[in-house]
């Protein structure tokens, strides 16, 4: 007997950012070939049974194996980083390749071509991170990269070994706007930041929670306000990444309302985590929870969850960036505990992004089904030019596909993928689980065993940004 | 030989709210039965040749055979108002269900079933305007009319004859919230008006173009911010119609802000008129270009761009009020040139609507192909709970379906299908028109031939909106 | 001997809006004649040792013997009002000739006449209150009116009895903005209140504290906008009475930044009370504390101080309305407790006013003593037309003067001289109190005893405002 | 016969930032001594003849000898432009101590005492610029000159040699905070100029005209944000110098709105003059009118007006910056025309200030004399430190007076008496013009005739501002 498809499943409760529908769905070479009832036979069948179907999660934001100062090493890698993906429904992870300053971002992108290779178990981009703007760089390579597929970059205002002054950063979006590339942008203030940390430390305050007093909420908030006045005067989109609160959300809000066309992501941990993770005394177990920017509190997690309901957010991502706690390589660089300065910054969440927000905001009644898809995986697709091979459910598109398990358990680091030794969302009540994630149309993950291999994820090349018709020149 | 579809729409360029992809469109019992490439034959088919198919339009606002006071009489009735629609590429229409103050709602309902029976081509449901809300309209009458499929109903701030007060909309916002029904406001003070008017007209300033002097943009924006604290005080979502510029704007931004949940709405006339066409002099002439708000000039039509692109807006309709130029039942209603006050409000374009926004906003590369199918079909469907039913491309969904020819040529009223003497976009270059219309699998409209038939359109029942979870009691 | 002056105050640490510098003050006739030092000799002499001499206070809202529906009756009329408000520093007040429904403007004035005539022990103007814009009140008496001193009047957009509805506004704005009158305006949205307090009702919720929830912060904020856009469309300045807190706040900020000419208003008890003095439980001691606008809480309290400091504010009042407490013509109209809606609303402070705003104020580093001067007494004068001859201390100037004796203590009512049974500021330590009120080089109040004389307070005309050029014709 | 008064100015219309009255003003030792009706005679005395007298305006921004780069040169200095200060009304000049980068900020206090000694004719302050903060500077040499009287330092977000970084901008501040000085920042987004002047110029893009397309609205507008930001960080009062547009406007109200202290100044440039004026060709004629911020457009200069109107604004400055036109030291530094960027930034206004503002701001019924007094005068002495020595009519002040001349002529360069070869106010109709200016108590300018002598201007130091009361230690 001939089957029509190499994979059929079958009733299942289709959701894309637009619409919500029963069907099946038909597979054949990866791809989505079919959408329909009774369709033909497949060589493969699953039951859906009715539950929810999403497009595999597109995380716009990880870290995986980037290279970090001795002795501090990410836990990830991208073998470990796309198998914690796929057990949490990501199918799509875009790492970042990081130009070293006085070296080629060609090279950074050779290099982050090697750690990727045979190792990653879903399909992955890369952001460049550019750090260093030489003419050459914005001449001749950033021209090239982006034609041959980085079609993004994140341009950070601060962090030593990366940060770029104003001028940079309107000589990297002038490449944007004429190459049509997507410009991120993590806005903090540098000399903010510095000036309380030095204080902070005179003073002896070098627990975690000083972390977050370095980092108010003003810093992010001028570096958002300067980072939209630097793309006005290019007249070119922007995103800005992980925005954590009402400061900076009325800024973007403001920004828009002045006809800018400025994007915005938020992540898990300005939804889940507040300043009081940080530690509430010296206490040295807030380290877990350093990140940049800190998380907030209550009221801000509030204005968060508003930006995702109203349409102000377009994407939601991870950050993922895996370093251990108890371990020399990570958040005890010195093997010792560290000031807040040393410790490095980030959270692991690539495998938990969706499902938390798949909890809180679709079954808490927060988001609809619609804007979950959106923006965990449709918005990110199409900002970094990988829609509509990724980020959708639709003929043609790549046969990336979560089931939906809707039910109630208690996270556990044991139950996680990464090589991380926490996860800041331990002990949280979670309300859905992928029961079953397709990669490119093969099970990866079966809701109780990872089913990848190494080197199967494909590389993917990103074209021009989606979201919004390109701005024509004026 | 046996079919699989009663019609299969071949290589099409399928656009949804989401996505766009190329697919057969299978079609069986009036229904998408399936996507995909290479579909089985159908009893009819038809060749898209790549050509763009969206759903077909919902029109979310628009009056059609609404009793008037006499002499004054709508032009088109739901026979010429549907046909109209289908040649344009609307497939569902929804029209209002007008209470005459001191009469029941149900007498109001069952009035315009009357007049809607027999003649519609193409599929609709009825909004409710509610002018007189008695204790029995209240707890009576409006739930059970909810409940039985009329689930939206129109708030006047304006009109003599159906205004309300603040605490009658708080009484009818109230309902909505118990009931899940959706509320849209007509946002003009109407103390304003009637006190700029009496000045204008003892000043002798009766020509059509001191119509927008008497509703300046204040007296909308007032209006705008008042429904919005109404609607607050009730924790209710609302839909702000017909917005024409930058000061409502402005109040529905800050509302937004503040964590409200209000939705918007505007319409060609905000994007293609301005206060101009209602006359330079004190010519007549401007008497067709009358409607409220009044179209206001450049800036604000900027304004409204910037809206509809960046999410401002949730819908995009005609707000279609049928009145001949030149006749006594029209914007001449005693048979001759009249004072502005007396000039029946409202323009033609329920014809119009679709061709001009995918002309200038799709092809003028303002806004997605995406948005435009979001404003102009997903998200009323959703907002007055017929979607999925109607609003998409998808599996089970009705076949209304829009193949787009993008040709260039020059509007005149003759092309249009309506009854009405003119259209106010007489001499505009369109780039875009429907080459063929399809309401549930049945071809209206071939771009050439009306093939309606009067009766054929079916009454739709209005569900809960899903724009948004429902709100959940504090 | 002869003898330069009638009075002398020797040594004087002179305040006013502008400046603060030492001077002996020369009066002649009842005003200022001199300002240097080593004035020649006066019939009396003073020696104020350094101690801070302001301008007597004028207190631009109050209630003093106004009209109401019996049983109720306020506890002060104009000889106790007035003994009260010289003791506290206050040698000008402004109350309100209240028209009722009805009957005319005049007879509203002439019968307030009667009441101040041979009480008043210290200079009084009044404002008009129009309930009743009839065709003869617009454009007979309040021209009139205005031409003959009564330049100041107030509009209510609640309460049952005197609540004007938008058009009737626009009607006695255009009145304002024609015969260079200032309008104050009540701001709370009628039919919000109406609602909310029959819902409360309904559910058993009468105790004082739901007056609070009756009248929360948006039913404020919305007409405040309105009022704005009133005042906008006629184009002529308002004032807004009592502001309560962030949200109408917020609305005046952007009715200045559009280019609106709003001044603004608050009064002590949205420094120093809060909703919980309203009870946080059911007892009727909240009672004493219902006043409209409620009070808010903290934070709103800073932002009311905020607007004092920055500008925001243009004068300061007492809203004094006194009703006693314990009394069936007071708080227990009935002679008991009674629900929220039947408690007369406002509270006694005609004599707090300017302490307490001087000991949190300027002696608590929130304001300037120039910046207390100008809220309490210059802005008021010239709000109400009464500047140059009140409001100031400067040549040609009514020599009303408070010597202010920077000491401790603990307010208690019967250090009070108003009639009313308590004072809502009981048990609040002071800063300050007047050692000193003259009023027209007369000693009304030494510290200790009042001096004054029913009677002797003069009736002030008003005349044109002159906090701003008068707004020229368009 | 003894004389009671140095000098008598009788019968005085007398104007302070609260009233105006009339009195004669009795002077001794170069004071107010007496103001009153009827003085004792004086050794000298004037007849004002009920003109109005102002006090002598404080300019708080004006560059005189001020350092440059040759050849440039600037054509006043202390013996020019305090003449032309003089005969213009102004009787206090605070230029700027410039620190040149390297060198110490005592050496350039030193350096300008020299240029001043014997040549001022009236009495001046000095502002400081710190361009090189290093920690002598922060711990030693600051605070010591603050405490010696120079209270008040610019700051500089832009000009290669001035500017400073973000930390740099915070360190200062927090010496301005600890010490009770005033910042003035200059807000301009020095990387944002110097990438959009590059582009210019590699288009070829030189004339003056070019200017203002290289420092658009946003550079001033990020900058004003980011200094307000930083303001805020350490918490301290911050004033933001010569505000140009309605974007910086916003950020002002923005930031008043969240609490912030920041005062702001605009000058007569921002008034009167456009972005036109620098030419609408590539005519060189514009070099004369390029200053920092560059002047706007229309609409621009009415939100400055309503801003000077509403409070926004807490000083009105010239922001003198004397170049000569025809000259190799000027804006032809090299002797001939020279592109944008070369031309010495700066429009000679140090004389017109006054005039211009009573013409079109108080005769033009825009704002009130009081205001204009407080602009002009009291709130520059409050600002910085030198009232109520400077900047008001009172007992105890310098008797630094203004007659004012309601008269209307044509203004040309020759009527002013600084060293500059124009003024872009030439042809303007002015409405009034000084009739007398007392320094004093002497007169130095008769209205026909300078009465000046190099050297009688007297060095103030400036104590701690009291615009506000000082920010406690939260």
């Amino acid at each position: 007997m001939t089957t029509d498809f190499d994979l059929v499943l079958r009733r299942a409760r289709v959701a894309t950012a637009s619409d919500v529908f029963d069907a099946d769905i038909g597979i054949r070479d990866g791809r989505i070939a079919m959408l329909g009832h009774g369709l033909g036979p497949g060589r493969q069948e699953i039951d859906a049974a009715g539950r929810v179907v999403t497009p595999g999660g597109v995380d716009g934001h990880c870290h995986l194996d980037q290279p970090m100062t001795p002795p501090v090493r990410m836990a990830d890698d991208f073998d470990t980083g796309t198998r914690s993906a796929a057990c949490g429904g990501t199918t799509t992870v875009i790492p970042f390749a990081a130009q070293v300053k006085g070296e080629s971002l060609q090279a950074a992108v050779d290099d982050y071509h090697r750690r990727a290779k045979g190792r990653a178990h879903v399909d992955y981009a890369f952001h460049l991170i550019v750090s260093d703007p030489t003419p050459t760089v914005l001449e001749v390579e950033l021209p090239a990269l982006i034609a041959a597929g980085y079609s993004s970059f994140k341009l950070y205002m601060t962090y030593d070994d990366l940060k770029l002054d104003d001028g940079q950063i309107l000589d990297v979006l002038a490449v944007a706007r004429e190459h049509g590339a997507m410009a991120m942008v993590h806005a903090e203030n540098a000399d903010c930041i510095e000036w309380l940390t030095q204080r902070l430390e005179a003073a002896g305050r070098t627990a975690p929670r000083y972390h977050a007093h370095a980092r108010p909420m003003l810093v992010e908030r001028e570096a958002t306000h300067r980072a939209m006045a630097l793309a006005e005067l290019v007249d070119v989109p922007i995103l800005i990444v992980h925005v954590s609160g009402r400061e900076a959300v009325e800024q973007i809000r403001w920004g828009r309302a002045h006809g800018l066309q400025v994007h915005a992501e938020t992540c898990p941990q300005y939804l889940f985590l507040s300043a009081e993770d940080l530690g509430i005394d010296d206490s040295y177990q807030g380290a877990r929870c350093v990140c940049s920017p800190p998380p907030r509190d209550a009221s801000n997690q509030q204005v968060i969850w508003n930006g995702l309901a109203d349409g102000l957010f377009t994407v939601f991502s991870s950050d993922h960036a895996p370093f251990n706690f108890d371990s020399p390589e990570g958040k005890k660089p010195g093997g010792e505990e560290v000031p807040f300065r040393h410790i490095p910054n980030g959270i692991p969440g690539i495998e938990t992004r969706l499902p938390l927000l798949y909890s809180e905001g679709v079954l808490g009644g927060r988001i609809t089904l619609n804007r979950f898809v959106e923006l965990t995986s449709t918005n990110p697709a199409k900002a970094y030019g990988l829609h509509p091979r990724k980020g959708t459910i639709a003929i043609g598109s790549d046969a990336d596909l979560v089931v939906w398990d809707e039910r109630t358990f208690t996270l556990d680091n044991t139950m996680l993928h990464h090589a991380v030794d926490h996860t800041p969302y331990a002990g949280r009540t979670l309300r859905a689980w992928p029961s079953l994630t397709l990669s490119r149309g093969e099970v990866v993950w079966d809701g109780q065993v990872f089913h990848g291999r190494a080197g199967r994820g494909q590389f993917l090349r990103g074209g021009e940004p989606t979201l919004a018709p390109r701005r024509r020149t004026a």
